[in-house]
């Protein structure tokens, strides 16, 4: 049975911090052999490569490359229908993305300094495809469009082959986004490799990309050394609903973030106590059919909650602000009379003909979203992302007298005094 | 003697190469002594936050909280001169940041769908600022501005006050700023407070502004529980100059970074060996009269270059963008002509009479700037990093109709039942 809460009980609050308290931090034991592997790849680079997919993957990686010969070989025996259906997804994923390239700035002050900013691409992107089950195309162009967009002269994917097998749609993908340079390599040597480089593979400045528990450990290990995306926690959803939506479609957009993981999260708002008894009715229809019933019950069952709050627009939106979502379905006809009470979600999709399904492949934003309620401080990726931003200051003899002594007399005050130097002398010279 | 490259040199890779590995990684024991002290405070809250204060500040925090009176009691005792050039530097940087607010977008797309995104303020934010010799206000102004600007509702200052002493003018810049909220506490203690909470202080979601080794290894540790700004190295200058820049001022300019901390690095690129000798002597001529020749000098002889290039147009911006530096000035006539040829730089100062250390200051773009080559991936502090955005997606149910079908499609592919259901029972109902 699915855990029930309301705003109403007196423990409330006590409930719903123990609901958010679910994230898993990663194991010290973990972290600890992701530091090995890391050490390993750096000094033994290649060698240690092909060992470790050895041992993980199972495979003999003689050729660490997936050359574009053999991810066309592979993309061609992906299924046309699916390979349409990514065209057209990537198609409208780029033009969104396309609305966040941001602008240079260049202007001249009062006091006549030049100021603004420039953004430039960063050079090389790392990509990393979990393999096996979880080895998502749809992933790939979330990934993979955004530094396309901001103009990444080089991307680099890696993806894990166990015995050997490449996914079809996965190669479909990268074909898609224009992605060359493969390697069949997974895991925490994987990242380690982008991070360092190795004889084969030149290092990248960035890594984006989904991966399980040694992948984000050796992700939070690099920080710093390379910019990461995020470490992702499981999948959550918060659907906010009245009783006028179809008890089913709502039960299916709960499972459909229940169905990937165990660990994920599942929350339905309601202001009808009975439209929470329909909806749990519903969803036990759906799992009894569903062919991922397993995992989908244990998140379910498990992490998840139906909520019954007093006023949607009120304690709903409240309760909403506490989960910070990665995912908020607005299940209502007037979907724009709650957006401004809305503080933290990393997607909010309006409307109750909205799926949070269509968010997933394609509608067009990021489906790589902050969770486990990250949304507090963070944002879903972007081309942003993938762009770095250098201030621009410049000032004329006359405009560095106007402001240079502020500079000289804070620089005193902070006792570093060649800071005050370098104004001072050329305040001097041309006072000569 | 400061050390001497030039590109024409036959292992001149290599020479740069090792310029640029003196990047120093926090060490296991410090990382271990954070974790233990994040652990204390989570389980012994202020309790913790007292013992480890009268350990490592030699004083009583009887009262963790610094008042609004005791705030400006100490302000008031700073020097009015320092206090108005405050003044004037937050309103330089206030005008900078606000022309960074980004837009919301609200659009419909050709197949009827709405997209957009929509960005709202962090709800809590700390500012970590450095007790004793390191504690600049010009540092508060650049971390608490751009927070105060995108409307951040609660900004947290904590400053350790060794032996009991608050340094007035980081009170007079924290009343500049409207703070209100300031805990005499510092280091890992400090950082596992915001991050996690106690009795007195509420927990934060995100932490920035500069911190010692403990600081910088407790940020690491709570990153991905709050947000954090970056891991801050020491401080680094590249300045590019032909030979018609005053040999005295290129040398102030590469001091002035050199006298923040003996791992600090500045770097001269010329296209004149004679010019790289004028600064060198220079540069003695300020070390023989600076206040702070020791540390300054250990970073010129340790950490410093000067480095004779063919062209700066040509191998000299390849040598920029090979340094990817936190700072850098183009002391030429054009400085405009080089910029296309910039890939990574925090900050660019343009021109001769443009000195560092405006922007450090009261030239208004932030001084939080990404150092030890971090300006491949990522940028200086803005007005966005204290803004989140949440991606909207509406659908019709006619728009659902068109692409609709295609998430069904790539979710059966990707084995992800409900995904497809929660689109399916939308088009089927509306078909009957």
């Amino acid at each position: 049975m699915v855990q029930r809460l309301t705003t109403a009980a007196a423990d409330f609050d006590g409930q719903l911090t123990t609901l958010l308290s679910r994230k898993q931090e990663a194991s010290p034991a973990v972290a600890e052999a992701v530091r090995g592997i890391i050490q390993q790849v750096i000094k033994e680079g290649d060698g240690a490569l092909r060992d470790l997919t050895r041992r993980f993957d199972s495979h003999e990686a003689d050729s660490l490359a997936i050359s574009v010969a053999e991810r066309d070989a592979a993309a061609d025996r992906a299924s046309p229908e699916a390979v349409a259906a990514l065209e057209a997804a990537a198609a409208r994923i780029e033009t969104y993305h396309r609305k966040q390239m941001p602008d240079d700035e260049l202007y001249t002050d009062e006091e006549g300094v030049t100021l603004g900013w420039r953004w430039t691409p960063l050079e090389a992107v790392g990509l990393y495809v979990p393999g096996g089950l979880a080895s998502y195309p749809s992933s790939v162009l979330m990934n993979a469009i955004p530094p396309r967009v901001a103009a990444v002269p080089r991307m680099v994917m890696v993806v894990p082959t166990p015995d050997g097998q490449i996914n079809p749609l996965v190669m479909a993908a990268a074909r898609i986004c224009g992605i060359e340079e493969i390697y069949r390599i997974g895991g925490a040597q994987a990242v380690a490799a982008l991070a360092y480089g190795t004889e084969t593979i030149a290092s990248v400045d960035k890594i984006v990309g989904p991966g399980n528990a040694y992948v984000a450990a050796a992700k939070r290990e690099v920080f710093g050394h390379v910019g990461i995306d995020s470490i992702a926690g499981p999948s959550e959803i918060v659907v906010v609903s009245d009783n006028r939506s179809p008890a089913p479609w709502v039960a299916a957009d709960l499972l459909s973030q229940a169905e990937h993981d165990p660990s994920s999260q599942s929350i339905l708002i309601t202001d009808d106590a009975a439209f929470a008894d329909a909806v749990e009715g519903a969803a036990e229809d759906l799992l009894a059919v569903s062919p991922r019933e397993a995992i989908t019950r244990r998140a379910w069952e498990q992490n998840s909650a139906l909520i019954v709050v007093r006023r949607l627009g009120g304690d709903g939106m409240e309760v909403v602000n506490r989960l910070a979502p990665e995912h908020l379905e607005l299940a209502v006809d007037k979907p724009e009379d709650l957006l401004p009470s809305i503080r933290h979600a990393g997607a909010i999709f309006l409307g109750r003909h909205t799926p949070e399904a269509v968010g997933d492949y394609v509608a067009g934003p990021n489906h790589v979203l902050p969770t486990a309620r990250a949304a507090r401080f963070s944002s879903g990726l972007s081309v942003a992302d993938f762009l770095k931003r250098s201030s621009l200051i410049g000032c004329s003899a006359e405009s560095l007298e106007v402001i240079g002594p502020l500079a000289m007399t804070l620089a005193e005050k902070e006792g570093l005094w060649a800071h005050g130097e370098s104004v001072r002398q050329r305040l001097e010279d041309r006072g000569q």
